[in-house]
């Protein structure tokens, strides 16, 4: 089938950067968190090769904020995920697997220390907050848990640093990896992480109140026009390269941190607390039996990976699924993400992908392009 | 702007009828549970009209069950809610309010009673499992909480009681309002009530296992051919001349059920165990101080109502907004819901609506259309 629409409702709602992204002539929109994410402006294989030379601006307000306040929140923050998170800091971001008792990931967010005992969780695709808060009021813990208005406005490219030199000054080329500081704009302070959803390097600018919104857009915009900066958005191409997971696609509440490759942000033994503890001491231990993979699949470019396709063994036997692929121009090959049982997730293994136009061969890899 | 594409991916999930949906011709969607719901088919115009007239079959496989079961299920499901479950019989289906531990809106889902120690919630759109679940495991309930393999198709229309007997026999017109029955399809027993998302009459059939949705949705589309059968989905007009509100649309967690206009679910008082029960004693005794009414907008069509609309009194001061908002050919007027303070929220009153194009006088009417 051809390219669906989308219609609009306030249920899918608005950002502040929305007037920016329909000016700058968004094609197409997915829902994330209930709200609008763009992800087409130009092409989606334009948009790639533009976002890896010079600079875009990314609205990702839908990587909505759950904020901790209160003597109990670190307390809370850790009963969420089996990293352990003692060694954390004020300043500090960490990618943090959330987990139900069971193991099962209820999502991959970032969370940033503001400070002990305020934090703020910078979900993907789900509504954590309603774990979280169901969580703080079963057991009785002394935290406030809201949705702040909080939109994160994303930097990424190789002339991010450019760009944000001219807008927050030099010292924003100061913030480390997964590191944030506090900057001005207009009398207002922002938090900015070096941080982001693509592997071109870049930043988040974490924008409170979203009055300002278009004013920091438009200062970008204008700051960066010999930079060639261009409204831009998660790329499909550039996050399966980049092996940059997406929560309901690549992983759902079926899988542990450990088959989506997590393993190394699990400290289980010392996360004490995690409601999940338990439950994911015994994979630790044992390991997990199918695991996030790269995968190439030959051929013409594949049609749109809206469905799981099966990944099958030599024999016929299902061994797993494809759950993103995308044709990349940069490798001339098909590259995909999806989940391989351990008979056959080693280097070069081969597979067959049942996609929608027939099978294809998959050579498996342990490690993603980028 | 026009309207924009759709990105698809396996994230907005398929459902088992989606090749019947595409056969049918949908032109566009709407992200729902992170799951497709069609929205438009021939047109929202043709498709109101005929769902007036003839019947037609609705792929609501959005309307995820979360279910419960085991012996403290019972226990779980008024904890959540502050309609008074206990003289709920197993066979019937309760409209339920689902509230925070501050009385704020949560989701608004049909409650199925299955048995006592088995319920489903057929929750709008929002992540209710996560809120369940945590909620049971902070309170260390006798619970399983999951979501089931369960789609639910519903068939609306005034033919809709015609069709349904032609494929599950004429007991099927045996079932009254809000209540359920077993019936037989292929050998699978499944669960068919009489409810659904418009005024017009109808049934919603609970489809356990994807495997024969499209068997059964083919034998309705078959047996409804001298019918006029068509499939259809929920339609935008005809929703807000019923007054069928929409989780995430007309209402947010920022709302009480009193404000919604749903004070008549609540019996807060006797909803012993209801985790927002202090809260709303509250608000039940004094009242709301805003709540859902019915707008007529003056002038021609409105556009697409995809933001907050402000509604203002006659002196320009804020007194509510709109949320939901269409032009309806048979009333021959724009119909919309909103949120209006309590000096506004008289049938009659006047007050000043402003849309994208400019300002509309609005008139408050204390009932809806249909």
């Amino acid at each position: 089938m051809n390219a669906p629409f989308l219609s609009l409702s306030r249920r899918l709602r608005r950002t502040p950067f929305s007037p920016g992204v329909e000016a700058a002539g968004v094609k197409a929109y997915t829902v994330y968190n209930h709200m609008l994410l763009p992800t087409v402006f130009r092409s989606v294989e334009e948009d790639y090769h533009h976002l890896k030379e010079a600079v875009q601006v990314w609205d990702v307000s839908c990587e909505r904020q759950v904020e901790l306040r209160g003597p109990d929140a670190a307390r809370l923050m850790q009963m969420m995920t089996p990293r352990d998170l003692r060694g954390m800091m004020p300043g500090q971001c960490f990618y943090v697997p959330i987990v139900d008792e069971t193991g099962g990931m209820l999502n991959d967010p970032v969370a940033v220390k503001l400070a002990e005992d305020r934090w703020w969780i910078s979900i993907a695709d789900s509504d954590l907050l309603y774990w979280v808060r169901a969580t703080a009021h079963g057991w009785r813990l002394d935290v406030l848990v809201d949705e702040p208005d909080v939109s994160p406005l994303a930097v990424q490219g190789p002339k991010a640093d450019a760009l944000m030199a001219r807008v927050f000054g030099d010292a924003v080329n100061d913030i480390r990896f997964f590191r944030f500081g506090h900057f001005d704009f207009q009398g207002r302070d922002l938090v900015v992480a070096r941080s982001g959803y693509s592997k071109q390097g870049g930043f988040e600018i974490y924008v409170e109140g979203g009055d300002i919104g278009m004013d920091l857009w438009n200062a970008l915009m204008e700051a960066g026009r010999d930079l060639d900066v261009h409204a831009g958005c998660p790329n499909l191409i550039e996050r399966i390269e980049g092996g940059l997971l997406s929560y309901g696609n690549d992983m759902t509440d079926d899988n542990t941190p450990h088959e989506c490759g997590l393993g190394r942000f699990c400290n289980t033994h010392t996360a004490i607390g995690c409601v999940g503890r338990d439950a994911l001491l015994r994979v630790a231990k044992e390991g997990p039996v199918q695991q996030i993979r790269a995968l190439e699949i030959e051929g013409d470019a594949v049609p749109i990976c809206n469905d799981w396709w099966p990944v099958l063994s030599e024999k016929g036997r299902k061994v797993g699924r494809v759950s993103s692929a995308a044709w990349s121009p940069d490798h001339k090959t098909n590259v995909a993400i999806g989940m391989v049982k351990l008979t056959h997730w080693d280097e070069g293994d081969e597979v067959e992908v049942v996609t929608p136009d027939g099978p294809r061969k998959g050579i498996v890899h342990e490690t993603f392009w980028a």
